[in-house]
């Protein structure tokens, strides 16, 4: 059995999820943390790296023991389930939170098993920067109209679907394919001075949805026309989408795994 | 002429906004940042002592140049009004906003010539702790349901009007008078897992807000009734009343100066 922990952090004082060899990652801290609360060496496998800066709330995580191979595991978790979220975060850091844990088949991996996986972006756009968004979000310099945030919520549309996203992958970047199929992407204001993108496919390449915002962020400032996004999404050129949106903007939000995983 | 400012600060990094001895103060940064981009030394006040921890919205500060005694001043700021505010937050750090600047006479005091000050203080109930709310938010072990929060404002109504509020002062702090007219304190729930305890009042004791929140906690946990606060109210003893919430709760609000000086 594997334990599945959803995990929710600031990714500010963090080198993104996945260890490195020079700056603290979250894997590092979950593995170090999750080893002593048990008592014994863990492993700990994300359902997804994470740029530096960039935000979690709904990220899953998969917890085993390191034993020799072919032992038979069963439920090894010394700790009772329903108290495993408060067991660990009492020995997290504060800026890593365990929201919710369960025990899954070994088949289950927390990439592999992914069915969807959710990202939203704020965008900060108040007449002044505020002290409290300012790790959190990207701040504009121009608010978002209503009529900036349709013609986004335009650009948007053409997206939507399988298609072949190399557009909007960092250059570079080397995957098996670059198609995946969008279900979500939608900008809709939160507060008076927040905007969010929310953005769910079935898989992401490597800073698609921060090129996703840009390229809308340059659509609101009228350097994109709405109708533009198909073109450059047929055209497989990174070149011709937008900036890459800054990581402290980005969240994690959910992954799906079709009920494979049921948090309590 | 007095400068006045509106600012916005995360109190996190800061010994509070008056000058220490020992320890940044948002006082000192705004002093040196203030006095570096007007290009001449200005001398900063405050609306209040925030202690450390404690975060702003709409603190209240002046600024005057420090020339020799008697010259008449004048407009003596050579920056336009409206660019004061990007001005400075240009230099300020991100934990530091200015989000306002006005003009006024030099018969204003941002301290003496308040009417009221309204604070709020920000309680995260939320089933799990959230990496986001630590360090700006007080975290309950257990959630308030509606009946505690109506209990909670029940034990509120009878604080309301011109008291003497000596058992919600620290104890040890010396003011002339300990009488003050709370026209605001209500508990309202603003998120699925943020509670906002709210008080004006035409002036604060020391640690005033935090002692009336951790009363009303205590309603909320049973170990207070609500009609309890009308006798502890009476005792003036501060003794009686519930502990001092921590300080990165709490947020000053906004100062009333009734329209003496208006932000754009």
């Amino acid at each position: 059995m594997k334990l599945v922990l959803r995990v929710s952090y600031d990714g500010s004082a963090y080198h993104g999820f996945q260890y490195q060899p020079n700056g603290l990652t979250v894997q590092q801290v979950l593995t170090e943390t999750v080893s002593r609360v048990m008592g014994f060496s863990c492993s700990v496998t994300g359902c997804s790296r994470t740029d530096a800066g960039v935000h979690a709330i709904g990220f899953c995580a998969s917890v085993e023991p390191r034993v020799p191979t072919g032992e038979t595991l069963g439920n090894w978790c010394p700790i009772p389930l329903a108290r495993v979220p408060a067991a660990l975060n009492a020995s997290l850091p504060r800026d890593i939170s365990v929201t919710g844990g369960a025990m899954c088949p070994d088949s289950f991996h927390p990439r592999y098993s992914v069915v969807s996986k959710e990202y939203k972006y704020l965008l900060h756009d108040g007449k002044y920067p505020s002290p409290f968004m300012r790790a959190y979000s990207y701040r504009l310099k121009h608010p978002l109209t209503d009529l900036s945030i349709s013609k986004m919520n335009e650009a948007a549309r053409p997206l939507l679907g399988k298609h072949d996203f190399s557009s909007f992958m960092a250059s570079g970047s080397s995957v098996e394919t670059t198609v995946r199929r969008l279900m979500r992407l939608e900008v809709v204001r939160e507060m008076d001075d927040v905007v969010a993108v929310y953005a769910r496919a079935d898989g992401f390449l490597y800073n698609m949805v921060r090129i996703l915002t840009g390229t809308l962020l340059e659509v609101a400032e009228g350097k994109l026309a709405p109708g533009d996004t198909a073109d450059i999404l047929a055209s497989c050129d990174r070149e011709r989408a937008g900036r890459t949106a800054p990581a402290c903007g980005l969240y994690l939000l959910s992954v799906d795994y079709a009920g494979a995983v049921i948090f309590d």
